[in-house]
């Protein structure tokens, strides 16, 4: 049987690990699409740059050779960003290619219309690689898990924070100084917005809420909180009352509607997810049949990144030699409404700074009280010159609730400082 | 778009499941396939027995009525046993229909013969639920990681022995006491044989392997031991050092080869097989692009089994509306050789009774290092009148070094008793 041949665009970090397995695994890889699988073209910006990976592809520079060639039935897109990524696949989509991406921008934001592009020219679009890395998530949710209703979906899905937290909470060090070690450590970018302030793994549960639930998410939907407000007291008291702190994912289905949120949580020790530790991935999913279930890898770097965009080449490379194609695009069937953040109900960790003195406990009490919010366990702690640190644990209680608690205690003269307010998501499990 | 029609063979735990999943969930479905699947005739023994599901599917006693009705493209398995499942399937093939099983003893043993059937007739025969029960694993190793050369898989398969060991662990109990009470609950068997003697986990390896390094392994090629020697004391040692002892399948391959076998292991607390308590089962599978990857699950049980079957006959289905089929059949194309227990190496955990005499650890290390085995750590325990507990933790070796090394110890007249001898396996990661 002829080769498959497929066009990489870029020759980063993820394209080169894709040069590397293709390369290293041809043979087996052979076997089970029935075809040898050749890269004829690869879009770089300089094709002079020295590389640590030799490939008989053409490096090319103009778009233009890869769209016209018709030999050149597949496109891989591992160039990241926007611009030009997004007019590229839609190109190679309308020019009846397949095309299968790394990039989570581009799904979450353009995902629809790329889509649509596909199912008009019969062509094959998927994007493994786009949220979790290596770690089989896309198809599991797609095809796997597809006989269930999805209630909820919990990710550790950036393994920035998670090192930084994992950092944290093993070593003690604080925010500050484990971000300047992460950054040395090319682990956080320069400016690390996108990871420490949530913004990366909202774009990623977004694509997966989409396929969870069967209805569009965008990242406009998502509620987002980042981790740069987690202090080391916090992340101390957590471990004293059993929880361990994540950035996590969340997105939850029930009869009201989906919502979608990222923010850091208290997840209870006995949690699996608990135990997904420095730059690892993991993704709770939890169905009507299935019950819990969750997948665990890294979450980046080259090679995990482009094991699972080889293994979506595989597959459009056994569609293309079974003269098949668009056996599953788009899974977003329906419309479903997307309640608010203040809608949405955990037990909340808050940390407070109060005078110390008599009846200032029975007093913060009755202002949570006031609000509907009841007290699942009250700590005091350390005295800190007049004050005293008080640790409280809710029972579930609604966003709103605790909002307008929060503003009733900052009024409080007794109230000197709230330390932090972060929810209880992931609760022991079996 | 007209139903697809199918029949399942059996209405027991699984599938009851399979009939609530369908209906529960038959709109999604519907949506995902392209149209309606519809149970046609559901063979059963007994059509008269009552049952906690009702279904428009005619209930028929006599596997003729399925095999001549050419409505019905799709057979779903789920009686059990070897006799007569395996004809049933291979006569439904034979004719030209597709099956999906959730039958492990069947694929373990005729997976082969039962291939070949699907590719003569260009049909699908999918198993997803035959190991892990819900959890997404075949599918993700047929795919997700197809560009992988897999080198480790180890399991946590077996639920029932996965329990009791974590009740031993948690509670204290004894072996003895920890049966009684899962064959109570409904975990055990009454005969607990296939689960405590590793032969259910044993057949479950045999097909990760076959399909994760791409060479047919089946169950003679599997050494076994089970869980009946476990006690408590070495439940304890393991903690005291840091370890939890869980039941593993283990599949290894390397450039001599594959191998392939279950027994209780010491696992790093830090290792996320670790924390897969209760009757969860776990898949941690390690591939050359990918790295560590863990899918974890309901192992069991009669919706997580429902829920893969049900993602089985989703995927044909799909395929039936694309006029597709036998995309992805056997992958075993190569044939590796398998090397025996006793090449195989890791560190063990060694407990012994000893006299409590001068001299007596020098003669034992000696006897260990005559056999060019290695002690990594030697602690003495609790003294039992005369003797002492000797608990001893080795540098990598081989099982053949071990075998020898223990043969020469039991002839020592200082040496009253072996404890036990137990593979230290997954060790941390990252």
């Amino acid at each position: 049987m002829s080769a498959i041949n497929i066009a990489l665009l870029g020759m980063g970090t993820v394209g080169t690990g894709i040069v590397k397995v293709l390369t290293n695994n041809a043979h087996s890889i052979a076997q089970k699409v029935g075809a040898p699988v050749t890269i004829k073209k690869i879009l770089v910006k300089n094709p002079g740059k020295a590389r640590n990976v030799t490939t008989d592809a053409k490096l090319v520079t103009d778009f233009e050779e890869i769209l016209s060639d018709p030999d050149i039935k597949l496109v891989a897109e591992v160039m990241g960003g926007e611009v030009p990524a997004k007019d590229y696949m839609l190109a190679a989509l309308n020019a009846g290619k397949h095309v299968v991406t790394a990039n989570k921008d581009v799904v979450a934001k353009y995902g629809r219309e790329l889509f649509e592009a596909a199912e008009k020219s019969h062509a094959d679009f998927l994007f493994e690689a786009s949220v979790g890395g290596g770690i089989p998530i896309i198809r599991p949710l797609k095809q796997c898990l597809a006989a269930n209703k999805i209630t909820e979906i919990m990710g550790i899905v950036n393994g920035t924070t998670n090192y930084m937290l994992t950092k944290m909470t093993n070593d003690r060090m604080d925010y500050a100084e484990v971000l300047a070690e992460a950054q040395a450590k090319g682990y956080a970018e320069s400016d690390p917005t996108a990871d420490v302030g949530g913004f990366d793994a909202a774009r990623k549960i977004a694509i997966l809420a989409s396929i969870g639930f069967g209805a569009r998410v965008t990242v406009n939907d998502v509620y987002i909180e980042g981790i740069t407000n987690i202090s080391i007291e916090d992340i101390e008291y957590a471990k004293e009352l059993g929880f361990i702190i994540k950035l996590l994912a969340v997105a939850k289905q029930d009869d009201h509607g989906i919502n979608v949120r990222v923010h850091p949580a208290f997840v209870s020790v006995n949690h699996p997810l608990a135990a997904v530790n420095d730059v690892f991935n993991a993704i709770f999913v939890k169905g009507d049949a299935v019950g819990e279930t969750m997948f665990y890898g890294r979450g980046a770097g080259e090679l995990p990144t482009a094991s699972a965009v080889a293994a979506d080449i595989i597959d459009v490379a056994r569609d293309i030699r079974h003269n098949v194609s668009s056996q599953i695009l788009c899974t977003c069937f329906d419309q479903k409404p997307i309640y608010p953040v203040s809608k949405t109900e955990s037990p909340y960790y808050i940390r407070l700074l109060v005078e110390d003195k008599p009846g200032v406990l029975a007093a913060i009490a009755g202002a949570f009280g006031a609000q509907q919010v009841s007290l699942h366990s009250v700590i005091q702690k350390r005295k800190v010159e007049h004050s005293t640190e008080l640790v409280l644990i809710t029972y579930r209680v609604s966003d709103e609730s605790i909002r307008l608690a929060m503003s009733t205690l900052l009024g409080m003269s007794i109230v000197s400082k709230v330390g932090n307010v972060i929810r209880v998501e992931a609760e022991q499990i079996s």
